[in-house]
C-alpha cells in the first residue's frame, strides 16, 4: 500500500509536470482567452477529466501555474544592513509583480477562485522576509515585525499595481521602507 | 450627424444595461464556468459580435460588472468626527470585501485583464475618503491624506482578503486607522 502511495506520488508529479509545461508552451503561441482544458490535456499526453478532477478549472489551473513561477528563486540578498535587504527585496518585488507577466500572474492566482493559490504566494513573501528577520536577529538585531513590512510596505505595493493605472515608482518603495523604519 | 449620435449614446447605454441585467441573471442560475457570451448574448437579445465589440472578453464583461455593483451607494456615514468616519467607512468596507461576493467581485474586476476595472474600482475609493476629508475641513480641522488612508489602511485590508485565508478582524481595521492617526 505505501509503495502503491509513493508511485502514485512519482505519477501525480509526473502529471503536474507535463500540465504546466503544456500550459507554459500554449500561453507562448496562443491568446490566453482560446486555450482550453482539451487543448492542455491532450498536449500534456492526459485526458481532459484528469486536468479536470485535479485542477477543478482553467482558471484554477492558471492559477496553479501562476503560483509556479512566483516562488522565489533563491535567498534574498544578504547586505548586512537589515534596512537594506528589504529595500532590495520590494525594490525587486515590485519591479516584478508591476511587469506584464507579474500582473498576469496576479490577475491568475487571485481569478483562481480558491484560497490555495493566493496563500502559497502570500506565503513565499512571509517565508522571504522571515529569512531577512532570522539573519538581523543572528547579528544581534532587534529584528523587526514581518506582519508590518507585509500590511505598510508589500501591501501598498501590491495594492498600486493591481488598482492603479501605474507602477510604483523606486522612490515610493524606499519612502515606504523609511517610514516604517523611522516614523 | 449630432442627433445620431445621441441616439447612439442611448442605444449604447440600453445594450450595456441590458447585457449586465442578463450576466446577473445568468450568475443566479449557473456556475459562472458555465457562462459564455454566446448565452449572454442571447438572453440580452444582442448579438455575439456586439459584446465581443464592445467588451472585447467574458473576463472583461464580469469585471464592468462587478465595477457597477461595487460603485457606493450612497454617502459616508457623517459622525461629526474624522477618525470614527474612516472607521466606519474601513468597517463597511472589510465586511462586504471579504463577503464570498465581495471577494468574486474583486477576482472578476482583477482578472478582467485590463486597467480600466481596475481604476474605477480605486477610484470611488478616493472620491468616498476625499468626502470624508472635504466634511473635515470644513469643520475646520487641518484634513488627512487620503493617499495615507489608502495606503496604510486600504491596502492592507484589500492584502488581507486577497492573499490570506481569512477576512480581516474589526480589531485588525480600527488598529490600522489609530496606528496611522496616533502612530
Amino acid at each position: 500500500m505505501a509503495r502503491e502511495m509513493i508511485r502514485q506520488g512519482g505519477r501525480s508529479a509526473r502529471i503536474q509536470e507535463e500540465v504546466h509545461k503544456a500550459v507554459n508552451a500554449l500561453l507562448k503561441t496562443h491568446d490566453r482567452s482560446e486555450i482550453t482544458v482539451p487543448m492542455v490535456a491532450e498536449r500534456a499526453g492526459v485526458t481532459p477529466s484528469t486536468v479536470y478532477r485535479r485542477w477543478g478549472d482553467l482558471a484554477q489551473l492558471f492559477a496553479d501555474v501562476a503560483v509556479a513561477h512566483m516562488r522565489p528563486q533563491g535567498e534574498p540578498e544578504n547586505t548586512g544592513d537589515t534596512q537594506r535587504d528589504i529595500e532590495s527585496f520590494i525594490l525587486q518585488y515590485a519591479e516584478e509583480m508591476s511587469s506584464r507577466v507579474g500582473r498576469q500572474m496576479l490577475a491568475d492566482v487571485i481569478g483562481g477562485g480558491g484560497s490555495q493559490a493566493t496563500v502559497k504566494c502570500c506565503g513565499f513573501t512571509y517565508v522571504y522576509l522571515e529569512t531577512i528577520n532570522s539573519r538581523a536577529i543572528a547579528r544581534g538585531e532587534a529584528g523587526f515585525s514581518v506582519e508590518d513590512v507585509v500590511d505598510f510596505v508589500v501591501a501598498p505595493v501590491i495594492y498600486h499595481i493591481l488598482f492603479k493605472d501605474s507602477a510604483p515608482t523606486p522612490d515610493y518603495c524606499l519612502q515606504l521602507v523609511a517610514r516604517l523604519f523611522h516614523g
